[in-house]
């Protein structure tokens, strides 16, 4: 916390203490978000690439000056962060560009970006004396939670809220990790509202995105990484699915931060892709028009956020980066799914490869120039989501236990050619 | 190759020039496996602890001088190894155990150890001139072999031979890498013979731990790498699940080449662990007596197996290193799911914590000392097999949308306490 200052709200300019429960403006109601502010002057005296460099920690915990975290509150065990930063060749020359980089965050210890932002929870939490944070939430969010609180040697309860049809593979992660899972025989929206009621009352931490302004701060360090794994030479542009709009305003956080003290001199643009079926950020970053909500429909289920709570984050993001926002169908998802896999051996969830469908999109009219250098974030594992990865694969050929049947199979297919 | 001096047949002790596609001793027919030689005076004398610490790269190749692939085949891009070491003092306790070190595979790229043996085989296969490899499996094998061999920039075919009955899941993740799939409408015995007999015929590469001596050396570097992250102190006991027994003979092999080049002065006793209802290579251990084929009665699909052709390398593993065999049941298995995701934060599958299991036992029963330093490794991530995940987890707490409801529950589990 050396180098925090306060927290801003971004609609009325007030300032408050960094206190660890100060989630939202008093002035503003449930508007006004807040953002931690840094000493950008003293971090650009006192800390360095080269001291970041020298720092062994090969996880999230390596961009602790500019994570709004005490540096004694203990830490997950779990080691979030350190993923995979990929040159994409074969990939690049099918979307037609020529340098295309793709960090894996699928890679993360659940599974997921939000890993980072339930890491900084869980610290949050302690610095707060609480020894209970909860969630409502059917995806990411809640499992990073439950599996960052039990790998913290604190005790600390994930309390996770879910609406009853909720699917049973995303449950079975949860209870694994020990999360006490309320499933609320309703909708969504009385699962959220129950669980708002009960933060209240019992006091436990909360983790929601919707309100909470550390968590962005956690999901940065994914840019600050991506930034020292690339020597500090930013891309063109950086591309991202967007949801509640949290992640993305994360994204653009890390490059302030990094060009603030000195340590990039480009920022990249952004490029924030939705889905088509619920796409509220794009409509309103073309419109300019204020933000309504949406239907949920698509198949890209941790970025189906109707009512997306930090949209003004994410606008603000994506304007100031001097980037654009662009929609896709389930359809282009799912083929990028296959593409992915099958050129890099990438496995994303569908609303971890949405993004890679809007940059072919913006490559294939031209707002992505063919030589622009372009990373790419993979944003969650596609084992969490087999039903869609089975919708969108192929179907395998299948024969009788004859060679010669086989061989036929494959010779249509131009597998084999025997006559060489 | 640097340092590989040839192969030797564990049976008749024949040696064989170290080809890429030398997979068994031509006298000993199918029994005659062969392992790979290392010159280790001259890696004691041309390599050493320092060398390593100041390799930059963070994956399997950093120790290329003991894996068998010439320096300048082209790897697959996926980043192999580099998997979190953890330690586990609150699991540890519940099991009676005074230092318990975890070892997550499941964080490979594609959710496994078997990622290890796979990266080889893509690297064997370039160098055997061959632009397909393939093997016969349903799991982590497969699923492997497809992701590394998609991830090449090469061009290299994965030709996956699957049993009819294969789970929708891990197809959905085959396909989705790409590989050409050969659902075979029959048992796995016949896939496994159209596979082999494929293989000759159209002169694929052959990635199949049953016979390619190659890949235990891929397998290996998960404990190379654990050595090095333990500073070169080894463990009292490292503990693995068993299948095939290729995975805990890689583990040994690692140990012998650590020591043999001087980089460590202990090697540690093997705990192997087998599930109760498919355990050949623990009787074989206990009996003296050769290897009887089993049934595979057990929810560990990835160590089921019936038939494993590399229990003589598994056992000459075990009492070498002056170690043990234990068996586990299914409940236990499941036990364990929940305890180390719920103390760790690890989602292991079911296989990848049987060891735990045994380990558990063994301790309990005194053959493992409380302060003994022990070693665990989860071979892979839950998240392939939701199913069993399920089974293995407890329910969640329905409630109506009612916070009085939801209270009375809360009080009655020791949740909270109002009274207070
Ligand atoms: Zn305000
Ligand atoms: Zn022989």
């Amino acid at each position: 916390m050396k180098y925090v200052t306060e927290l801003e709200c971004i609609d009325c300019g007030e300032i408050y203490a960094p206190e660890p429960e100060r989630y939202l403006c008093e002035s503003c109601d449930d508007e006004g978000l807040l953002e931690v502010k840094l000493d950008y002057e003293r971090l650009a005296v006192e800390w360095s690439r080269e001291e970041l460099s020298s720092d062994p920690r090969g996880n999230m915990w390596r961009y602790g000056p500019l994570i709004p975290v005490k540096p004694g509150t203990p830490r997950p065990r779990l080691e979030v962060g350190s993923t995979s930063l990929y040159h994409a060749p074969g990939l690049a020359k099918e979307l037609g560009l020529e340098n295309l980089i793709i960090k894996n965050e699928g890679l993360n210890p659940t599974g997921s970006l939000k890993d980072r932002a339930s890491a900084v929870a869980v610290v949050k939490a302690q610095e707060a004396g609480r020894h209970a944070v909860a969630c409502s939430s059917t995806g990411n969010a809640a499992t990073s939670l439950a599996g960052n609180a039990a790998s913290l040697d604190e005790d600390m309860e994930a309390v996770i809220f879910v609406p009853e049809r909720v699917p049973g593979g995303k449950l079975a992660q949860l209870l694994i990790y020990g999360a006490v899972v309320v499933s609320v025989q309703d909708n969504y929206e009385k699962a959220y509202n129950l669980s708002a009621e009960s933060i209240d009352r019992w006091g436990w931490y909360n983790r929601n995105a919707a309100i909470n302004p550390y968590l962005v701060e956690g999901k940065k360090t994914c840019v600050l990484e991506m930034a020292e794994q690339l020597d500090f030479e930013m891309p063109d542009w950086l591309v991202f699915s967007v949801g509640d709009g949290c992640t993305i305003a994360g994204a653009w956080k890390a490059c302030k931060d990094l060009r603030e003290i000195g340590f990039i001199d480009k920022t990249p643009r952004l490029l924030g892709v939705q889905a088509e079926g619920c796409a509220p950020i794009t409509r309103s970053f073309r419109t300019g028009e204020p933000l309504e909500v949406t239907s949920e429909d698509t198949i890209a289920d941790s970025i189906a956020v109707g009512r997306p709570r930090n949209y003004k984050k994410a606008l603000m993001a994506v304007k100031n980066s001097g980037g654009t926002m662009v929609n896709v169908t389930d359809e282009e998802i799912m083929e990028m799914m296959t593409l992915l896999g099958s050129r890099t051996g990438i496995f994303g969830e569908p609303a971890g490869v949405a993004g890679l469908a809007g940059l072919r999109r913006e490559a294939a009219e031209g707002e992505i120039s063919r030589d622009d250098d372009i990373a790419f974030v993979v944003t969650g594992n596609g084992l969490k989501d087999i039903d869609n990865a089975r919708r969108a694969a192929s179907e395998p050929l299948e024969v009788s236990p004859d060679i010669e049947e086989l061989r036929q199979i494959f010779e249509q297919r131009g597998i084999i050619k025997e006559d060489e």
